[in-house]
């Protein structure tokens, strides 16, 4: 209960913030701020928070983010509340921001290719509104239905297309920025090429609201290419569709998507969608063009070749967009899909591409020694996979079984010269990686840009650095 | 002379550098420093340096760093010397570090499509190691014949390409980067995805060594496209080509060069290079596609067709491969042959795609409100030209005349959205318009920044931000 209860404190910023901004939207009672608490982290006890506001502007953003640093009240702004590491999730005594009232599409410039979005703008609504003028906004997290656009630019996000067209930096131009003294500034702009100064738009990106909280951007889009043609590919183990992958990777195919599922995803996505799928396979990759016409069969040519010269037992195409698109839905459900045969945690982990098969063998093996069943797939194209720990219900020791296995998964990975995030962020779960991974001496510097840009450390703190 | 006689604190530095580093190649003498004094900025007199040295190792240059923080004596590091706003010219007394001696190019990763270099490796160079791999690195500055790496990252350097492929910060995963007390820190890595952390990474591209000193790289490669086919149109103003790009923009043309000139220039390089090129025109495009076979045919014709729209009087195309990197070569050499017909600087400006054509109009006023020979050359499609004031060699007020006319052609592009800096960075040329650009609170992170990984602000002092 103490931790519900509003200190001193709390009390006088909560009655400034009322008297300042009569017109915010703000939530005291747990019972209202409950549910703004969580992200898609449910192993992770969040805090609760002092209040939970939604500005519907940027001018309301800076006056919130000021009357936090004169009251020192740290904040955490939130999005869609999709992340799956913890960066929008509540801090005791914090006061939680939404952004999903500032959710606009200012601007869908078609001379310039660009779009200029407020972050409450959900992804696939921007890829509508870029569809409407034939353009096309090209980061799709598989959460691209409800996830924001500032919770993207929040943790940098990937998707299935990345594999061809970048993650969520790739896609930025500019952005306007709220700082830790409520400051207002605009970084970048419509120009494809600037360099005056130093580039600080890149440093916000993925810096998940701990050094400023972005209020508006600018982002590229690209003519919509054609529709993709999909082939699937059935391999006897993960083994062989990872040998693919690198043969893929090596002779310079670079699709439009390129997933992975292992037996267990397959069988529980067959389990859930019943699509048909080859449940007597080790593996199955999913293997997209949208080059178009000749270009499109051509690619996926060089692909059913990589495929069979790997040990596919089948290669199959799509019949038409309709069953491709089912077949992306397929592979968009799989985190749903384990989450039926358990509790399923997924976990978000990258190594060099030619390392994939590698990966795959040792998270085989870490599920072996363990005794745990862990699903595979994701977006193999890019070396990003997520090995997903699925638990009985009642087994009480899951949280620390799986703490266990994540750290033989993790050192596999580092030791590759791979990553512990691949694109699900650090938040609270990998920030305990951060000097492994890094090292301390970029952590120190890391840290130094923390208190640069938010000396009194209010902004979303003990998010992907420790306090 | 002053300037030229090494402090105490100069002397002692030097000694203790010399016990320290006994291999280390050290130049104190004026005759033999005075070759690394400039950049290609000879307008901007430079400094007098204490001392000029080639560290050959990464452990060098951290002892090199480590002892200029004990001394508290600045450093400059140095690639090939081919920067354009003065970003590698020596200060007064400090040390100027060439890194052209870490030339080594340490890795090409065929499987996972990346080469790791040190930072004086020639730009052609890896291009050609790429090549012998079937592989091909894309930011091409128009001084890739003899700029390093080292520097392309300093500046984050653009190029021909650039419209397609993007600039040098497109085509970085990792760095190593000798910090400013001397630590020795990795960003990045070979995965295609990795977003633990602050990105500290794309924190030091652009930063032209003032938050520290980049000693290594892994740099994206590419598949080798095919032969790239090239097409010229000619028009009767600058406005109808700048109409030309636009239309390609809008139409989401992504050619592979998108290069423009206006009728000085094509006189210019017509004069130097004796190419028969349509010297009565008033513009011309070059524009050229790699996408092979008929995919090349039909982006061309996309793109004659948007010419003849705009009113091309002419649109020819190279009758071979060797005609086309003539070409190519010729624009490269725009620059060169401008400074044929009298003093020549040139200056590089972005704006918003769809702007170009207003840019351009906005140049040819500044000329003749000026009265002087603006040759505007650059990659149109990027919306980066190259305004290149001409003077007489004996215009005694030539400085003056073109800061005037440089600051209408600055403003012109402020008001469109644009930068005063598309690709060569900020160095002490264009520093003056940082706040200008980019807002006071802006430039107060930035300071923020560079206080915070360059507390002693011994890190090349004066460029980007002034002192």
């Amino acid at each position: 209960m103490l931790a519900r209860m509003a200190t001193t404190t709390g009390t006088r910023f909560l009655a400034a913030l009322r008297a300042a901004e009569p017109d915010l939207r703000l939530l005291t009672e747990a019972t209202d701020t409950d549910a703004y608490r969580y992200d898609e982290t449910a192993y992770l006890e969040p805090g609760h928070p002092l209040g939970v506001v939604f500005p519907t502007s940027t001018a309301q953003v800076a006056a919130i983010v000021r009357l936090c640093a004169e009251h020192r009240v740290p904040l955490v702004p939130r999005g869609a509340g999709s992340g799956l590491s913890g960066g929008a999730t509540a801090i005791d005594g914090a006061l939680t921001v939404v952004m999903t009232q500032l959710d606009r599409i200012l601007e869908i410039d078609v001379a310039n290719l660009t779009a200029t979005v407020q972050p409450g703008v959900i992804n696939a609504d921007l890829g509508r509104a870029a569809a409407e003028h034939g353009l096309f906004y090209a980061p799709d997290p598989a959460s691209f239905e409800f996830c924001t656009i500032g919770g993207n630019l929040a943790e940098n996000s990937g998707g299935l297309r990345c594999v061809k067209y970048g993650v969520t930096r790739d896609a930025v131009l500019g952005l306007e920025v709220v700082l830790a003294d409520g400051a207002v500034i605009r970084s970048g702009g419509k120009n494809a090429k600037d360099v005056l100064g130093y580039d600080l738009t890149h440093l916000f990106i993925g810096s998940e609201g701990t050094l400023g909280i972005i209020t508006e951007a600018i982002l590229r889009l690209r003519p919509m290419p054609p529709p993709m043609l999909t082939l699937l590919a059935f391999f006897p183990s993960v083994a062989a569709a990872g040998e693919a992958v690198a043969a893929m990777t090596s002779a310079g195919l670079v699709p439009a998507t390129l997933e992975l599922m292992d037996r267990f995803t397959i069988e529980a996505v067959d389990a859930a969608m019943r699509i048909g799928l080859d449940t007597s396979a080790g593996a199955m990759l999913m293997v997209e063009s949208d080059l178009g016409g000749a270009a499109a069969e051509a690619e996926l040519k060089v692909a059913a070749d990589a495929c069979e010269a790997a040990g596919s037992t089948s290669v199959l195409r799509a019949a038409d967009t309709t069953e491709a698109d089912w077949l992306r839905q397929a592979r968009r459900k799989a985190h749903w899909s384990l989450e039926q045969a358990g509790v399923a945690r997924m976990d978000d982990v990258g190594v060099p591409r030619s390392r994939v098969p590698q990966m795959l063998a040792a998270i085989e093996k870490v599920a072996t020694a363990h005794s745990m069943r862990i699903g595979v797939f994701g977006h193999a194209g890019d070396g990003n996979l997520h090995p997903t720990y699925v638990m009985d219900r009642d087994d009480l020791a899951a949280g620390a079984r799986i703490e266990a296995a994540r750290a033989d998964i993790y050192a596999a990975a580092l030791a590759m010269g791979g990553t512990v995030s691949g694109e699900h962020g650090t938040g609270i779960a990998k920030r305990s990686y951060l000097v492994r991974q890094r090292g301390a001496d970029s952590v120190r510097v890391m840290r130094s840009l923390k208190d640069a840009l938010d000396p009194l450390g209010i902004l979303n703190p003990g998010k992907v650095l420790e306090v």
